[in-house]
């Protein structure tokens, strides 16, 4: 039988676990310490980190005089298994965090967690494409683990135990457990808000990303055997019926080899890549091009990587050890020389995670030894930031922006320009996972493929369109889903007889998403760069007083817009609304917060809020972005006492931004003196010109 | 994107992994060799072993010369990790084993499995309620591997390490990963085929269990919150319908506390349990108590055991270290005289797995130090076998054979009279336990509970009736489930229209295994406990050489048996029947093997088919077995050639048997000299009268 209340009691003293020294705790930048337990591993992921913390970001947040964890409220001991950690928690608090987590409540409190990196995490055990071992409380605090471990929390599942003659915590606790390490470097995090504290971890991790102004817009992949004839045939249709599109990606069928892979050009169906990368150019298109990290021996890297390749390779490749400078360098170089210099913009890097719940599990196994010494569970754990590290560095050489997509990431990844994507497919998961990633300073795409019903395919692109990463993938179907759903029928060329209406629809949920990029790109450029806020999050992140705010099917997107997306086969949907008032972002109905409404499924729009006090900017909607784009905004202020918005002005394609090259665009509204636009910086260019005003009360 | 087809290349040398010393290799029992690599730990499961192996029924295999795989052939390394083991595989080849399986393919080649205690094994992971770190090959071998860690098997999914210079494997192989320990003994089964390689194992873990005659018949667990009344109501009722019914379980509400337990009895249900237990027994019934292992402090051994308890606890009680011999003691002390002198029969352990896919993980962390030395990781691998040990010991000090129930269990384990269980309770998943469970030596009981409908009902009381153990598990309702299939209504003694018509059906399948009781008998006391043939195994086990035998959902019921459940709502199925002819256990129509025929769903009985050359001993179906009960047979000798058939008389009560108090009953057909029965031995009371005899062709 089954009992699923539970209690667990502590009886007696934890065998051997020491409180630790109050001298291991060092303050390491503002509000931040670092507690050394036992003989910390080398290789770890503040070992690889690339970017410094963010100082100024940091200085910025309220000053925190002392670690909202003491080191003698830890509890430490190493054991044959690895390291066990204690951490004091209080009743009530609750825990978010662990990276992106699509499956189970984003509330970890109760739960155990293993933070495994993991292709097909289908249980709530904390499989994940992108484990992160670092979690917040609503007590206002975040704990990093500095590990490649897959190390398992156990969140307040346990009372703490009793340690006879010691002070020390008596409630429940986080118990940690670190595989095979025999020490760990722990991380606090003051807030004084859960917010907070994430900001101080993505500031620590070196800031938020800085995606291109492309980046904001939609990615289409075409089908994953198309021609260059096929592929600008499908480029040319979407200029030609106005669907939004900023970057078209190509899918495994580009490579002569694609499982491993070759990163060469198949010349049957590519004959000419300039041309065919040119001729995209010139239809206003980025180009990303899908890989994986294993090298097919027919690579030209294949021979130069060998020495500095783990001892077990993967679908006939190797894989090369990107934690070794020598190893980043040749692959780096490589596409550099062949494909960016030529023109390619970004890449979709898929595969690093790891295979463990598949039919067949394919990567390579936990104890593959690796040059630099690592073994196969550290590199699970690693691979997939090294990988984005090695190729975003082209780009940060080149001084270009660019935006790719990874299928695995971990700790201290905020700084790199690439979404989350997974093969899972659940809608309602999908949406949770924009709500989890951001407590890990992760961005996920929850991007659209085919679907059940055109229902289903409105549903899942309005999501899309509401995400970090607008992504329709359309990797094995040669149409676009809005002609037809269906994949044979799609293949064939069999279209819906209502196919046009339907593609009205979606180019209508794409333009909102362009409507909303000046939004949208200061909250990456302002909030997430400089101040750590993950532009999409969940709303117990903004609201973590309000337990009716621990809701996984909603989120914020900027601090103006709560997301609440509708799913297909569900007659209506509940939608919390915190305390405050708030506006319908379609209909500017306004509705009181502190309450929860229904939505019927009836409604054609994504339901999305606007919180009163916020001016929205929206753009006339450009189908894609160029160097030149004049974005023409309606400024549009929510209720009364708005507070100014500012957007982020510079060339949205360099790195230039860093050395001044920038505006800061203020919009302002007050019922006394009515709209205000004021532009302050360095940047010589008009990117926003105000077309109108409107005040909605 | 996603790529099914895999194929692993190993391109370079593994980095450290030595063949291992020829000289580590050491004969240990006949067709057994044990190979010691590194520095094993010492909590291991041989080391724990109450039972010597069944070195008689292993001297009657085959002779095997060499070992199947020799030292050369193993990979060693130790890294901190744990340590890495590889054993050649070859093309082909095909793996079944690590114990208990519920999801997934049986077959585990390709296949990555972990083989962790696990109480929701919702996954083809390797998690199981009983994994067990050995397996078979259809290349006529057995690898067990002595550990109580969550060991990885990769079985075949990647390609053997290069050993430049050195001879070796070439093609893919069995890649183990035994976490912390530095070292590990592996032990080695000769066949010649797969069959007789888990007939070793099993003999080696000291043969397979002693279940007492009733343990053959039917057990029927009342509602958790049952009153003496209303169980002694429900025994009454059973009698007077002819319910087959040997054993009555009572749920949690017999203690005064039950998660954690204080093993007393609540007396504001039970009031008299002298009187009780007097009664249940007057009707015939043997009486079976549900507990788990983790003791509330008012227990009456808590005090005792306090010094000999893991360091976290579960539900508010300790966690014995069922390891240690004062333990064990006290625990069973206990027992012995609080309830087994009292008359209980049987126990069923509950909630000695794990919980990590639990909503709310309520078992102890694997961290948890236990005054033994074991770490929680340890503990959660042998604590189900030790609390069978604890328990077991208290009967066989009584002379007194039990059949019990058990949520967990690990390696060697087969001479223990425990079955195993699950909640998960998807019946195609509980068939295919039947088979993965034989390949680990283990018995599983596919029990039911309620239905979704009066048809699932008979579809999951059929496999019930052939299976180790028929158990019909009402914990949940108050009535037998053929009076209501919905658990309120049952609750509330609203009937089905139809029940009696129900009933009449469940009791004709009940009763088919009544029949079946001396055929069933012989396959557990000669086959399973002399020659380690487990009574249910997966058709591949007898049919090795036979891909298409490699099938999930039918299974062998001893050696003449083929059973292949009937599922709901599946309009009809497929079965396979090896090579050669078969007779359909019920219409006696005769079938030609070697194909796959289709079953409609429209057919009542239960799909049971019996080999050419077999004697199918039948007995008149009794309710219940009792010391005096004679069983009278019709034999049925099914096509030409018929091999005897041995039956085990015994008193079926005590282990006199093992000081030859038995008798082997030999029924023999012939055309020319018609039936014969035999008796050997020195039983002196007569439990088998033939009544008849019936010749199919």
């Amino acid at each position: 039988m089954r009992l699923m209340a539970t209690t667990l009691l502590m009886w007696a003293c934890a065998a051997g676990a020491l409180a630790a020294d109050p001298a291991a705790m060092t303050a390491v930048a503002p509000g931040i310490w670092r507690v050394t337990l036992g003989t910390p591993e080398s290789a770890v992921p503040t070992s690889l980190r690339e970017f410094e913390p963010r100082g100024d970001g940091l200085s910025a947040l309220p000053a925190a005089e002392a670690a909202p964890i003491t080191a003698g409220d830890i509890r430490f001991k190493a054991t044959p298994r690895g390291s066990v950690i204690s951490l004091p928690m209080e009743k009530g608090e609750d825990i978010f965090g662990f990276g992106l987590q699509l499956t189970g409540s984003a509330k970890q409190t109760g739960m155990k967690r293993t933070i495994r990196v993991n292709s097909d995490p289908r249980m709530a055990t904390g499989d994940s494409h992108a484990p992160v071992p670092f979690y917040v409380s609503t007590r206002g605090y975040g704990v990093y683990v500095d590990t490649a471990r897959y190390a398992t929390f156990y969140a307040g599942t346990h009372e703490a135990p009793r340690h006879p003659g010691q002070p020390g915590p008596t409630g429940k606790n986080m118990l940690i457990e670190v595989p095979a390490a025999q020490g760990v470097d722990l991380y606090v995090f003051a807030g004084p808000s859960l917010q907070q504290a994430v900001q101080r971890y993505v500031l620590f991790s070196g800031g938020g990303c800085m995606p291109p102004l492309w980046g904001m817009g939609v990615l289409y992949r075409a089908k994953g055997d198309s021609t260059a004839e096929e592929v600008l045939a499908l480029a040319r249709e979407f200029r030609a019926r106005r669907i939004p599109c900023d970057a078209i990606g190509l899918e495994p069928g580009w490579h002569t080899h694609a499982y491993s892979c070759s990163y060469a050009w198949n010349k049957k169906h590519f004959p000419d890549p300039d041309g065919f990368i040119a001729a995209l150019t010139a239809l206003g298109y980025r180009v990303n091009l899908w890989e994986h990290v294993f090298v097919h021996p027919s690579a030209p890297i294949h021979e130069a990587l060998l020495p500095y390749a783990g001892d077990r390779g993967v679908w006939g490749g190797l894989v090369p050890d990107l934690t070794v400078p020598e190893a980043r360098a040749i692959f780096a170089g490589y596409h550099d020389s062949a494909l960016v210099a030529k023109g390619i913009d970004a890449f979709k890097l898929d595969e690093c995670d790891n295979s463990d719940y598949n039919g067949t599990p394919w990567s390579f196994p936990e104890h593959t030894a690796f040059p630099s010494g690592k073994d196969g569970e550290q590199m699970h754990s690693l691979i997939g930031v090294q990988y984005q590290r090695t190729l975003y560095d082209i780009f940060r050489h080149r001084n270009q922006r660019t935006m790719g997509q990874v299928r695995s990431s971990q700790a201290l990844a905020a700084p790199y320009p690439f979404a989350l994507y997974s093969d899972l497919y659940d809608h309602r998961e999908y949406v949770r996972g924009v709500v989890t990633a951001g407590f890990g300073g992760l961005l996920w795409s929850p991007e659209v493929s085919d679907a059940a019903s055109v229902e289903d395919l409105i549903r899942r692109i309005q999501t899309v369109a509401f995400s970090p990463y607008a992504c329709v993938d359309a990797w094995y179907i040669k149409n676009p889903p809005w002609k037809q759903i269906e994949t044979e029928k799609n293949n064939r060329g069999e279209f819906l007889p209502e196919w046009e209406q339907v593609e009205a629809r979606c180019r209508n949920v794409l333009e909102a998403r362009m409507r909303l990029v000046p939004y949208l790109y200061a909250a990456f450029m302002i909030g997430y760069r400089n101040e750590g806020l993950p532009p999409f999050r969940g709303l117990m992140a903004d609201y973590p007083g309000d337990p009716a705010a621990f809701v996984y099917d909603e989120y914020m997107m900027g601090d103006a817009l709560l997301v609440a997306p509708l799913f297909a086969r569900e007659a209506s949907r509940k939608i919390y609304l915190p305390k405050g008032t708030w506006f319908d972002f379609w209909t500017r109905e306004k509705i009181a917060g502190g309450q929860s409404i229904e939505v019927p499924a009836s409604r054609e729009t994504i339901p999305v809020y606007v919180k009163e006090g916020c001016i929205l900017p929206l753009a006339e909607p450009a189908d894609h972005i160029t160097p030149e784009t004049i974005f023409k905004i309606t400024a549009v202020a929510f209720g009364k006492n708005c507070a100014p918005r500012v957007l982020f002005e510079d060339d949205g394609e360099t790195f230039d931004a860093e050395k001044g090259r920038f505006n800061r665009v203020t919009l302002q509204y007050t019922a006394e003196n009515g709209p205000k636009m004021e532009r302050q910086g360095d940047f010589p260019a008009v990117r926003y010109e105000i077309s109108g005003w409107e005040h909605v009360e």
